[in-house]
């Protein structure tokens, strides 16, 4: 990737001096931006450009050549990457378009273009792509014609689409945030994203990188490199849903991916993913500043209707307002006129107009033990402030940085004023308080991954019988079918995940024998695809304590049933031995296509049939994501002892999240599993699974 | 309210020619903004200020004056409005703060004014506020200093605080979207927001309202108004939680609101809430175009990317992608060179570079019939296309009108351009593609809104049987006393709501003994109020058959109850015929301190508990208000039969709902009616409250 970035000697392919030619504008851009290397241009109708001569062919260049730019119709692109092998060229960026993306064809130079610079060992970004730019060294190479309006700074830019990635450029410009470097990746048909993200993590020039993807290639080497950034890594991912996927096919062959593991695998990884424009522009902006290490945000305020709207914000975000001490009340009061000013955190200056109290508010404010970030929310009284607003932004400045904490500084001004001060000040300059706090919300989270991630990098490792659960999916495999009920409860057996066995019952007296088998009292359950809410309709039947019990409730539940669900196919009844007390869970994993094994687990009935209510981790998961799966699912108050109920088994769901993760990593031949249900009892009794299927990829 | 906005001699009381005075700002924006009447300065100082005499007394100006505007100390305004009062000026803009807000002596201040106010004949909008503006006579009177770089447009605001309201005013210049009028009322001790909106719904020069607001006050006037206005009018309501609620108390005095009826009450008038900044912007931007009056929108792109999240964004906002119709694909094919294009929705421009061909597209995708509008994603190559674009725009400008449908003109481009395009041009700019679509969104909703309107105005009232309600009530309330669970369900079999009475046991023999009354089988049910789950612990049993079945599900349950809720009090068990099917559901209503009667339902169990959902309706509520509230119930597939099983009886749910809605308006003495709950049959088969409780105001 180095060589992409930082060439010597660059040759573009495809210039004329055409109104409407876009090598014309990559000629263009490298001069604008001053490019410390050496520019040839290559045309097939030769002639002159910005007072360099147009070469027919890159082998007429008398010189050597590190890095080709092409952007010529997508048929010449093979036999031009050609030549460039032939010439020693090592990298290269192809911004054509009319690829994969166009259909077959288009397949068939890509095959080509693969093995072309395979053959001459060349590198490429593309196709497909805008192009490249490191504002290191004024390499910019992008087809459209840019203004050199970007403040070099710490940002870099990772972008499928190469509009997107204008978007985002020109949302650096407009809010004054410095670019690093900047790759449109298009088909990412030899660097991909995953390439360039490894680059930019060790890159001295880069500290906050910004990816915008329509599809995941590698989930599982994202993630990788994302745990072991130190860099905030902000992601858009979109081509999300239905509508989306048609289209984003058509323009980058991206495939959709599951969404809810994207968003695990992003929150694992500590990837902080952005859904909007607005968002990525005021988390860019927040990164800028220290990180907000904790929970307590100061609030001070010019007016009195910010600091409600900001406070309403914190509260939203999870933000304490820490009431400030007596002491530091006392000092504000005795220096700075207090009576006009209301003292409680937010912090109404009221009618207070010194600017150069408020730095010294702020200051005092920051050396507080209990806070950990400020929002500074400034309204301009008339444009005769300014000057002394520049002076008040300066000296924050100097303070966020000293404190090391975050001091957020929202101005409400005209637009000329904020302009200015984005252009002028290299300190992020916020305009909409809602989302600020939201922004620091963020700031605090990415901390906190931070902070833990040493933790959620260490896998527990069971002992488990590995070999006896290879020796029967292999006779499984052999057989070509899959596994059967009591096969899927040994091989979770096996993982130290114990089951209740039962029996299916096609009629009563079936359910009578297996009963009496089993030992009184016994449980039926009806086992039927169309019946979601079996409890509803008298299909669970528990504590039957003999035959004419079991013989009753066998029929109350088929009369029950055909009321309910009259067309109904009942495959049977399901006899166990009567488990008391427990509430049901759905415990689960499954092979994903971009990130593989994922572990999922959800509350059992209409928590996951009308909530969709499930947690889904990508596999391994430590011990503190199994616990953060249990937290955040909706409802695990149950789990915990809501009102007084008795609490139930976490620590033994948490066992048991780790276990599946571990069978799943074990064998990446399972390509699902599924324990629904599985029965978790009350504290230190454990869990039980009551059904399971375990499916195989090659099944 | 006329005359606040329409003054003809000005005083502005208050003024002195010193740096920081602030009646001064006031001159000088009357000034500035052009104020077509004439204006006169008071001060006690005298002097001179923008070469005008400074009076010492408003009594000293030798002519008659229609409004003073104060900004004086809190304790010298009681005396000044005499003044004002004796002079006979009929209105007043009182801009000083420190009265309610600031504690018991502002608070007297408040009563003294309100007083001379009310004795003088005399309107005024504050204390405690920046003052009015008035784009179409140039009455301009915040005391920050202003320049005059809004836009004169149709957009007016009404603010309850300051700051906000200048932030807002900073939004609109710096969109480049058009102020009418603007109003910052304060603590709204006369002219409040509810007169102030109903002055602006009947205003020529007003077309779009939004309003900031720190508490409610009339909400129920708030929304008849609302109801009323075919004008679109924005709310951000704050002051939705704890923290914000001691900052908006000193700030403008105001106490917090439910915020679930809020949300209830807006949607119900046809209110746009709006949350943050950005989501303000976006609508107001999008109420400049037609309405979006189906969901059927056409997204034609220059960049893939963009088209891909615009595809996400539609998806999420409910919009559908309808296909182009093979003719107008063909008519597109035939002209536009259509190689290069994807011919589909999103329609992918390509590398078509040819911006009045771009035009032709637009205008042919407006011509379909299954198009509802446009969203137009345009990426500016190079400053050389600034002028095309401009030309572009113009026409995209004059077709959203001539076919009445909006188009949403993004575009990406430098931060210069975009300005240009926002100040020169009378026609949003959106440089976001989600939020974009996601304002779109809002526009459908309340074209939706404005379409139903009527329907959801009419209000069905049963025949019940009020008096003898009344008569029940009137006793209950001369006894001092609540009603009692039998007095409750008769109130509700007066109103036509049926019930099922049951007998609270307090030990077997008990149960016993009211089973025989009330027929085999029957039902019991533990009654205890921390056992928030009864199914889970066998506190409800079911289908009882005989007096040992009663007996021994009694020991059961207690058994089982002891067993999770060691510490549970048990009231008793609750004995009731055996209600075969229907599932329980939570119907009910109270009176809320702003908004007066609201109507509640839940689906039982978890829903509430968990997940908190139930759906709130002010009172009256029209059929498809109360149609909504069960669709809009997260679970309602569970009522309307899903996965095959049968359905319930929406239509008595529905029915019930209004009924309660009419009880709880003919009897605004019901501070609260629980029917918890109550049993809803399947189809056809009605509801029956199994339990009620009726909670009077005065009891």
């Amino acid at each position: 990737m180095h060589g992409i970035f930082n060439p010597k000697k660059v040759a573009v392919i495809g210039v004329s001096s055409k109104a409407t030619n876009l090598g014309k504008n990559i000629i263009g851009n490298l001069v604008e931006f001053g490019f410390n290397g050496v520019v040839y241009a290559v045309g097939p109708s030769g002639g002159m450009i910005e007072t360099k001569p147009i070469y027919t062919s890159i082998d007429e260049i008398p010189d050597e050549i590190d890095l080709a730019v092409i952007i010529t119709p997508a048929h010449t692109v093979p036999h031009l990457l050609k030549e460039c092998g032939l010439k020693g060229v090592k990298f290269a960026i192809i911004e054509t378009a009319g690829f994969r993306e166009y259909g077959e064809k288009g397949s068939n130079y890509e095959n080509e273009i693969s093995k072309i610079a395979e053959k001459y060992g060349i590198q490429f970004v593309g196709p497909n792509c805008i192009g490249v730019i490191n504002l290191e060294n004024g390499f910019c190479v992008p087809f459209p014609r840019l203004k050199n309006n970007i403040k070099k700074g710490d940002v870099s830019i990772v972008s499928q689409s190469g509009g997107v990635g204008l978007s985002a450029l020109n949302l650096l410009s407009n809010e004054g945030l410095g670019l690093n470097k900047f790759v449109s990746i298009g088909n990412m048909l030899n660097i991909n994203a995953e390439h360039v993200l490894e680059y930019l993590i060790d890159d001295d020039g880069t500290r906050i990188i910004f990816i915008y993807l329509e599809s995941m290639g590698d989930g599982r080497r994202l993630m990788d490199l994302a745990k072991r950034s130190i860099k905030p890594i902000l992601v858009f991912k979109s081509n999300i849903g239905e509508l989306g996927q048609k289209i984003a096919m058509s323009h980058t062959a991206s495939l959709t991916s599951d969404d809810k593991v994207v968003d695990a695998a992003f929150e694992q990884s500590g990837i902080i993913r952005v859904h909007d424009a607005t968002e990525l522009g005021n988390n860019l902006k927040i990164l800028e500043l220290p990180p907000m290490k904790g929970k307590n945000l100061a609030v001070i305020s010019r007016s009195g209707g910010h600091a409600v709207l900001a406070a309403d914000a914190c509260e939203l975000s999870g933000f304490n307002l820490a009431p400030f001490p007596d002491s530091f009340l006392r000092e504000i009061e005795k220096h700075f006129r207090a009576s006009v000013i209301k003292l409680t955190n937010p912090l109404d200056l009221g009618d207070l107009f010194d600017l150069d109290v408020y730095g010294q508010i702020v200051e005092k404010t920051l050396q507080l033990e209990n806070v950990d970030g400020v929002i500074f929310l400034h309204t301009s009284l008339s444009d005769k402030e300014n000057l002394v607003t520049r002076e008040l932004l300066k000296r924050i400045m100097v303070m966020s940085k000293k404190y090391d904490k975050p001091v957020a500084f929202y101005d409400s001004a005209s637009a000329e004023e904020i302009n200015f001060l984005k252009q002028n000040f290299s300190f992020p300059i916020f305009t909409k308080v809602v989302e600020t706090i939201r922004a620091l919300g963020m700031s605090h989270k990415f901390f906190c991954h931070f902070e833990t991630i040493e933790e959620r990098g260490k896998f527990k490792n069971y002992k488990v019988d590995t070999q006896a659960v290879r020796y029967l999916l292999d006779t499984v495999k052999k057989e070509k079918r899959n596994l059967l009920l009591s096969e899927s409860l040994t091989v979770l057996e096996h993982y130290g995940i114990k089951s209740i066995e039962g029996k299916l019952a096609l009629n009563a007296d079936e359910a009578i024998e297996y009963s009496k088998k089993i030992g009184y009292p016994v449980a039926i359950k009806v086992i039927a695809e169309q019946i979601s809410h079996k409890t509803d309709v008298g299909g669970v039947q528990l504590n039957l304590r003999n035959k004419e019990a079991v013989s009753t409730a066998f029929d109350d539940m088929m009369n029950q049933i055909n009321a309910s669900y009259p067309n109904a196919k009942i495959d049977g009844v399901l006899v166990q031995p009567m488990v008391m007390g427990g509430r049901e869970m759905i415990f689960g994993g499954r092979q994903d296509a971009q990130f593989g094994p994922v572990v999922l687990l959800g509350l059992g009935g209409i928590f996951v049939e009308i909530f969709k209510e499930v947690q889904v981790r990508v596999a391994p998961i430590s011990f503190s994501d199994a616990v953060d799966m249990v937290n955040r699912l909706k409802g695990s108050q149950i789990l915990k002892g809501a009102r007084g109920q008795k609490a139930y088994d976490v620590k033994s769901i948490v066992e048991m999240l780790i276990r599946i993760s571990q069978l799943l990593i074990d064998f990446p031949e399972i390509a699902e599993l599924d324990i629904n249900p599985m029965r978790v009892f009350y504290e230190a009794e454990g869990c039980k699974a009551l059904d399971a299927r375990i499916i195989l990829n090659n099944s």
